[in-house]
């Protein structure tokens, strides 16, 4: 197999880019492997925000060739928390695929927190995993260095699973709970009305799942939802003590400058936008806020 | 032709790298065309400034290899607004050139929004253009994704134009305004002279166009606007409230630490400097500030 | 030789990535040197900080695998400082090395103002070094494109010292101060009792070298230091007013979520941590701050 064929080794972490981190991950997976390429993903996680990584990495793994992903956000660095090589079945679901008609990554290297739990669905699920051995580095606070990196380009390089680690059971590994999402009929039609719901009027309660640097709020639904919850084409937001109407639009620039819209966005969620203006300023509303639409009266 | 001689995909864009775009985009140029060597220009232009990206691409085009020129600040994503790929004659002209001696980029592709406007000049003009379809991914707000990087890593394979888009006329793309220069000349020498100009004073009137990360401040003026308006070693510069005197100067070093600099830049553009401080924040301007020089009198 | 057995070109600088610097220095490798493969270290240090910039490398070089340094904190470009390129013994010291087994850089390049003295230290000391002619760029504000990443493509593609500059003596490359560390042994032990300090208590008065992301502060300081002045398992920390215990821990984890640890990090120096928390804000250091550590009493 040629180098191009291998092909990368992804990273994602929450190193930043301000220290060292990150580029010491990138050259020792380079040492290690010589020939590997490295693609950075972003290593700017929030700081031990295993939630947003994980959810980033679920994200980006529908558009990435074949290789290696390594997902490090690791506040249990050096306690007794696993660390994870894990095989997938390969091909993502039709959900998290998206642009490259080619085969996807293999392998996902991290430790077993819930970071890589979502990504690995998406990529059609755990078929094996393994555990890794402690690192050996002086302290114990950068296993991107002294442990996932050199694995990773090990893997990439055509090392096996068997090659690095211990069997585990994949059905072990950590997960994380699915952000919230809960989507009522409208009246008679589900299983799931509420109190305090007015009669006969469907809604959709969701999680902000993530503000963009943009400012739109992907939230935890998709469009099905809202069909399923009957929303039209207005749609009445409210995120706390914030209440506005959005417009469901294909383009952020159908909207008018003052005007809040809901849109599918580039992973097929909701997503409350604006037109170049942070949307989630406007209603106030961060990463775990929890938002209800339901039709405008 | 060996991948070496291909080239890069370089990547502009707004997309900042706190989230995943900018390395989906990368890891879609990977995909698309395994080989592909990735370097990115910058990805902080910005949000939605297009005419900030639009003056960093022309800063950056004369110093690179062969290979694709992506750019992607794109509020418009999704409307009706074209998407382009351009070829150009290749050899940027002396004046966007600066360090390598070989082949530059031969393509660009980028929405059709002036972005890529003066990077086309600096490489000596375009001699083609094509629409591109219309993205298919989910949502239509992610062409970087789902349409820039896919075409980028076509036309570094060896794909042409007429592969991947329709022709238009390249004088049809959409073009910016310059950025604002008016150089008077001293009184009696040019046509220029205005209402309220001191008698025989030349000036020089010029936008700041960049202020970059130490803080200078890059005017849209060149040493030779300066020679043509009379000004000597000494220059009075005004900016809006804020009147100070800057000393021309050929490196930072050679200012007093209170002392403002008025220097040839690495782009061939006059720019107002301090020694290890932001002269941006001592004149209090930022891009689009207009700035008039005039001798000290 | 293989362009994989050459390694990378590494890139350090305080350039940061809102503008195009870092990623046009990228592009001039590539450009000079087809084939070449780049890996940024950090291009975020401190502006101007040429000791900030100088730790950094000298915590990374440890870690590369073959290829060849570039660092550009670089204040004085355009003045009379001398820009160098450093040939090393090369395998770093003990103390410098970590991860992997093989060869590291043989070269690195920059202005000769401190910046790569404790990188070539950890690489096994300066062998060789030209004083490299000045850039011809226009202005003489960005070396990084004009003079450093030429230098070091070529270096990479396999041109000698002898190519790219004319000798000069290793020895007199400049050299920064050292980071501030005294250790004191328990009384009657050592010669650096001072003034003020309780009869018979050892103590370690270490500068923070280094605050990251996370904020960890890293101390001029390792583990055997503390073992000198006899410190144990809880340490008394006095920072300016500031005054907290710490403890001596092995991983973030194992604190609780209101205590301060001492740690060796991943560059074997203590550090001062809290388990996802700032321990740098908890006792207000920044870097250059002086820490003093004695036994608890």
């Amino acid at each position: 197999m040629s180098s191009a064929d291998r092909g990368a080794v992804f990273l994602l972490s929450d190193y930043g880019e301000r220290d060292e981190f990150a580029g010491v991950t990138r050259a020792v997976v380079l040492a290690t492997a010589p020939g590997a390429v490295v693609i950075d993903l972003t290593h700017e996680v929030p700081p031990f925000d295993v939630r947003a990584g994980a959810l980033t990495l679920s994200r980006t793994v529908g558009s990435l060739g074949p290789g290696v992903v390594v997902g490090v956000v690791d506040p249990g660095v050096g306690s007794d928390r696993r660390a994870v090589a894990v095989a997938v079945a390969g091909g993502p679901t039709a959900a998290g695929r998206s642009t490259p008609a080619g085969p996807g990554p293999r392998h996902l290297v991290g430790p077993d927190n819930g970071l890589l739990g979502w990504a690995i669905d998406a990529l059609g699920g755990a078929v094996a995993a393994v555990a890794l051995p402690a690192s050996t580095g002086p302290g114990a606070t950068f296993d991107g260095r002294d442990l996932f990196a050199p694995v990773a380009a090990r893997l990439w390089a055509g090392a096996t699973l068997h090659d690095v680690g211990l069997p585990i059971d994949p059905g072990s590994l950590v997960r994380l709970a699915a952000p919230h999402l809960v989507v009522r009929p409208p009246a008679g039609e589900g299983p799931a009305a509420g109190a305090g719901r007015e009669s006969g009027v469907g809604e959709v309660e969701a999680e902000v799942q993530w503000v963009d640097r943009f400012g739109n709020g992907q939230l935890a639904a998709r469009p099905a939802d809202a069909e399923r919850a009957g929303l039209g084409h207005l749609v009445e937001v409210t995120a706390g003590p914030e209440r506005a109407v959005a417009r469901r639009v294909g383009a952020f620039a159908e909207l008018a400058p003052d005007e809040l819209g809901l849109m599918e966005d580039a992973n097929g969620f909701l997503a409350l936008v604006c037109d170049r203006r942070p949307a989630a300023t406007v209603l106030a509303v961060q990463p775990g806020a929890i938002v209800i639409l339901r039709p405008t009266r």
